[in-house]
């Protein structure tokens, strides 16, 4: 992996019994480094639109002195990414979000942004693409992406949100585990399942697991692994 | 509404405390008028090979004195269709089933077929297919397909495995109803939420909902409503 890459990869925005960013703000910021970030709506959760969607990340992260600009204010988004400090891709719909990132043509500047160095923060659909694809999102398939392809500046998939399976459930839905069970019967990458409340820092190509939990690993023909807080080697 | 569309669309094969189709088995053979089924085993939940899957059905309708043949096993897959008695188009991941049958080149096909009387019955993937689009599946997006469009034969969008919001959860991911109402951010249609152990019964351009329990109409623009068993009119 490339060691000018820096990643914060959250599996969601908002814990329970807490608001919109609080319980990560602090490491958000330590790990910016600087006063200025770019975020990125397109995600839109609940159909929010880009202006608010971007006005709630200026106020949860105002009392820091962060100033938050939405990359659709720019009249040219592909400048506006080369000459970020740092950029923040924020949850909603998946499918969204990377449909509306091939329209604007903005995947490969944003690949090469954080191929050179750009601090990237993804939430939960922003988490999905730091991935190689998009095919292990809890998101509901509302638009047609191009291309199921992510940002791929990780070496697996990743599924936010993990939850493990309910042993009281009488429903009759696939769990998450069947589910990417069978994402790997026609796929061989390794998927790391976030549960909420966790996050990855990856910096000098290193991958180190935050929080209190541990992830769980699933990986082609082997059984899932729980991957403790920590650096991660597989 | 085609008048010779005949449609079985069943929210789950199985419910909670019963064995693989046994809710269900009466109706179906009562809906098909046929001791000849047809199953397409191309969803493959959990994996399970196609003859696998054929076998299952095979035996849970044996003692109804049902011959199930699996569509994978004829070498003229289109001609097959074209013969059927009645075809049964099993649950699994909807992706991956929409997929295989625009690769085999089989949609088109299907639609001729029920468009002139053919009896289809859908369980899960395969009620999600008869619907508008599979863009209100719960699936997991696998493998990516050439479309989204589904086999049309209703004018609205199915949700099967209908869940309502728990209030007792902590998880912070989308509720089934979160997600429906970002899908009609985007797409006109009306989606309707088909509750386990639910099914319609579709003759006479009539559309019936069948079990118990009521289903969830989700319309653009308006609070959702609860729809009886019964005839449906929207």
């Amino acid at each position: 992996m490339n060691s000018n890459i820096r990643l914060l990869v959250i599996s969601t925005s908002t814990i329970h019994g807490s608001s919109f960013l609080t319980y990560i703000k602090d490491d958000l910021v330590d790990f910016i480094q600087t006063d200025e970030l770019i975020f990125v709506p397109y995600a839109r959760p609940s159909g929010i639109s880009y202006d608010e969607y971007t006005a709630n990340v200026q106020t949860a992260l105002a009392d820091k002195g962060i100033r938050v600009s939405g990359l659709h204010t720019y009249s040219d988004q592909k400048e506006a990414i080369g000459q970020a400090k740092a950029i923040f891709i924020g949850g909603g719909n998946t499918f969204l979000l990377l449909k509306t990132l091939y329209e604007l043509d903005l995947v490969n500047d944003l690949k090469a942004a954080v191929a050179a160095g750009l601090p990237y923060v993804g939430t939960s659909a922003g988490s999905n693409l730091t991935g190689l694809t998009i095919g292990t999102t809890n998101d509901m398939p509302i638009v047609y992406p191009p291309s199921f392809d992510a940002l791929q500046f990780l070496p697996f998939n990743l599924n936010p949100h993990y939850l493990d399976p309910d042993p009281n459930s009488t429903h009759k839905g696939e769990t998450r585990e069947t589910r990417i069970r069978e994402f790997h019967q026609f796929n061989t990458q390794a998927v790391l399942g976030l549960r909420e409340g966790s996050w990855l820092h990856v910096e000098n190509a290193q991958i180190e697991l935050k929080g209190t939990l541990s992830a769980r690993l699933f990986q082609q023909g082997k059984e899932p692994i729980e991957l403790q807080p920590g650096l991660l080697q597989f």
